[in-house]
């Protein structure tokens, strides 16, 4: 198998986190998003949604959207488990995953795409004012993140799963976006250096 | 239990759709969302981001997200799949929910809250551009679909699963978005007719 990886865009960081904290490695070919590789005809015959990551099996079956994929290796490669445990365990990971993603990662990604001048030819058309409507959508976001964090060690409870990969990736792309996290937010804040002193942060 | 039932709107329309293909009742709590029900403080106090459905256990335990909800179900009742067998077959439901979801869904919403007159309360701030700018993506995502639909009876392929539950919610909500599907995408009308004549259609 083969994973196409697309560098520091927030989906394929996700995959690569997971993938170290599941002590998986996966070949990688690296498509150069900035070079816009992922709307190749090579990529889109693959993803017709031109986007990665990508996860080629042997056989020729082609898996997309990181979550997609890491639920591929879930099944196959069970412990540690990052998508919860029995079906309250399960439901609250999925829960907490969907939240992180939907409402905060969406928001920080709209606030970037839709205001940065670098995204101009990403994001067709650029719409300012939904990326500026986005900043405190997101700010929101993070004081109902941050209320989960003071009662839980983990965003999805007792452990580390897949929405704490989702929240670190949102969190940490609240620089391009220009959003800071706000002060008070200490269990947020918390959360953040412990995920971040993670091995698998790095990857 | 008891579920939190927000009537005609999308997702509390898939939740009520998956109960009826898996064969489970669960008494419904109305929620009068035209009333902004879902944002009153009895909802806020069950789900601080004011969405619907709700499902409440009996011993107090709190979920959210239609699709969280629906795999905590799946756990307790496996039959039938609605999340696909096996770990590839697991990965392209979970692909396909997510394309759909995300993609088209996301759209045709998008499209529906920033245009319509009778959202102005609801999406604060309305952006018309971005309400534009998702209608031809809307329309893009479809003849992805129509593709995939020409090659496979169901959307993730060979059996029906709760991705076409998405995909009939997102398809229904293009009218009050004031989108069309191009007559050409016959493998998509094909399937929308196939799918709504299920008695869980009427859910």
């Amino acid at each position: 198998m083969k994973l196409y990886d697309g560098g520091r865009a927030p989906n394929p960081r996700r995959m690569r986190i997971f993938l170290a904290e599941k002590g998986i490695e996966v070949p990688l070919v690296p498509v150069d998003m900035a070079a816009m590789g992922h709307k190749s005809a090579a990529i889109t015959a693959l993803n017709p949604f031109q986007r990665l990551p990508i996860l080629e099996l042997d056989d020729g079956t082609v898996l997309t959207e990181s979550v997609a994929i890491s639920r591929y290796f879930e099944e196959l490669y069970p412990e540690p488990p990052l998508f919860g445990r029995g079906a309250v365990g399960k439901a609250q990971v999925e829960m907490w995953n969907r939240r992180v993603e939907l409402y905060l990662l969406a928001a920080v990604t709209a606030a970037f795409r839709h205001t940065h001048p670098a995204m101009v030819e990403w994001e067709i058309p650029q719409v300012p004012a939904w990326g500026e409507a986005n900043r405190p959508k997101a700010v929101a976001y993070m004081k109902i993140m941050d209320d989960q964090l003071a009662r839980n060690e983990f965003i999805a409870g007792r452990e580390f799963s897949i929405a704490d990969i989702t929240l670190l990736v949102g969190i940490d792309f609240l620089k391009p976006a220009k959003i800071q996290i706000p002060e008070e937010l200490v269990s947020l804040r918390r959360w953040h250096a412990d995920i971040s002193s993670r091995p698998s942060a790095k990857a």
